[in-house]
């Protein structure tokens, strides 16, 4: 599998990571890079990346046809554009996330990715690490009884961020970008459906006086009567030992399992047995490159589906405009497709 | 201070807990008792429930007129007549949370307490636990800045439960009976406002299968733009080490400060500093009545006034309303009374 990189302005790394432990593919086209960093490049992939190739622009890019992945990490946005191109031109695609940061846009690429037959995916790799495969593993076995109510956290450190971040037009939006995580992680490891939205959020605090929300507060009704919560803001001191304090706390009828300490250990609480911490599973980086190319090549259902990708981004930009416009926002996950 | 214990359905433990401490408070009439527990009360609070006295109904107590202040702990949802009738007879009250189950009662109790001149204080001791005056403490000093995200947990066993808490005529519901408290130290910690409130919750899970909602999500829109969550379920495991696993984090522009491990411990984050315990004051099991009877005998603004004792009354039941109907509510706090 050839993968070409589209535009640095988000996770190209996740793919880069992974690309070199991942048999049988390599990067072999960058569009919107430099010399500097394709050179930087080849020295970290030295398999996977020798043979890689500047691009001027997209067009030349997708002219050239040298690819069958296309790994798109424009402005959030901006994606629309590239998407609909190489969905067009029959390319499978790697997205940040979110896929879109308007429900226009999000219904055209549904509706031409579907068309083209591609396989997509959007960047959300938190459900592989180890304290949220835990998590999962332990619903899963049923020892906390079906899910009644959830609560996350995605506080990140402010940080050095772009100009562009400042603008709803290319961010999309602090809930889009930054709660999609939660919002994936909750229902994956849950194995529960969102029904309606409500979210309050706010610029308040914005070092740079921009659009970008420093905190969002996003509340859920559950497809089982059963409620969940996502705390998300940039306040994340920085004297915290990480980037991202993340925590899930999942409620159940038996039980209730937590990730905690800044993500990395994952504790449970039943009826009969006091607080313990889980021993946790291997950590996995290659995942999510792998899944996408099982997908691909054998069809399997691994990983995160376009569906998935798609209704994930519905349900981040709705709770987004729940919180523009002060309402609560029903959520129809559109059947699966044929 | 002559109290008279008025129903007993809530926690009339709290004043009882502190009566004995409190020089110059005690228990002369209770009503809605037995002989039994009367004779048990005079062994835990030999100075001040000795002389107590059981009475057959409200009317002969309020008739026999022998006590200054009224602490109610009627089912929740039948607070209006005793505080209305107490209100009337010129007493203090002490009433358990929430004040009331509807707007319009509310609105009845806030009018005859003004136009009373009496003093009232709903039950809310949750801000006397040390873990909470140490968050408190940390905002006044500026340590975390402005605080511009807030989420807090009430997570109880459910443990047994009278079958009347299972009707919401008489309980009114788990947002305004187990969610107040939560609004109220998130509010008092932080020093803001709430302006908007939307939430959803659910009965699912009900071991009765009846009108107790297990479930809770709570969202607010804060004065200065900021945002809170409150997580409420029923759902804390039996083998947790406390009935309660209450939390709360606020997120300031400075720094963060969190009360955790089931209410016991506050942690600090800084720009300059990683995670540390911080140091709490001491236990204050009488600070609640202390504070009341200063209230009624020096006009001191200390402890829950009747202003606030409303006010969160209100949210609780607009959080509340907001679940039942979908939407999402504004709240205006009125202004304080001259």
């Amino acid at each position: 599998m050839r993968i070409a990189l589209i535009g640095n302005y988000g996770h190209q790394s996740l793919v880069i990571r992974s690309v070199e432990a991942v048999e049988g593919t390599q990067i072999t086209g960058l569009e919107g890079f430099d010399e500097k960093y394709l050179e930087n490049l080849r020295q970290r992939c030295p398999r996977a990346a020798q043979g890689a190739k500047l691009y001027p622009d997209l067009k030349t890019l997708l002219n050239d046809d040298n690819f069958d992945i296309a790994s798109i990490c424009t402005r959030f946005g901006e994606h629309t554009f590239p998407l609909l191109l190489s969905a067009e031109k029959g390319k499978h695609i790697i997205v940040e996330k979110p896929v879109a940061t308007e429900l226009a846009d999000l219904e055209e690429v549904r509706q031409k990715v579907k068309e083209a037959g591609v396989q997509l995916t959007a960047m959300l790799p938190m459900r592989y690490g180890a304290p949220y495969r835990k998590a999962k593993e332990v619903v899963d076995e049923g020892t906390i009884g079906e899910v009644l109510h959830m609560w996350s956290q995605k506080s990140y450190k402010y940080g050095t961020r772009g100009d562009w971040m400042q603008k709803r037009e290319f961010y999309g939006g602090t809930i889009p970008w930054v709660g999609i995580h939660a919002f994936d992680y909750m229902r994956w490891t849950s194995g529960r459906e969102y029904k309606a939205v409500a979210a309050f959020h706010g610029t308040v605090g914005n070092p740079a006086d921009g659009e970008l929300e420093m905190v969002s507060g996003v509340s859920f009704q559950l497809d089982n009567g059963g409620t969940a919560l996502t705390s998300i803001d940039y306040l994340n001191p920085d004297a915290a030992p990480a980037h991202g304090d993340d925590r899930l706390r999942l409620a159940g009828t038996l039980g209730t399992v937590e990730v905690y300490d800044f993500g990395t250990k994952a504790r449970l609480i039943t009826k009969d047995e006091p607080p313990r911490e889980l021993e946790l599973p291997e950590k996995d980086p290659h995942g999510f490159l792998r899944d996408f190319i099982l997908r691909i090549e054998e069809d399997q259902d691994v990983g995160i589906s376009a569906e998935d990708s798609f209704w994930l981004t519905e349900v981040s930009i709705k709770a987004r405009i729940s919180a523009d416009e002060g309402r609560v926002i029903p959520l129809f996950k559109p059947p699966a497709a044929e």
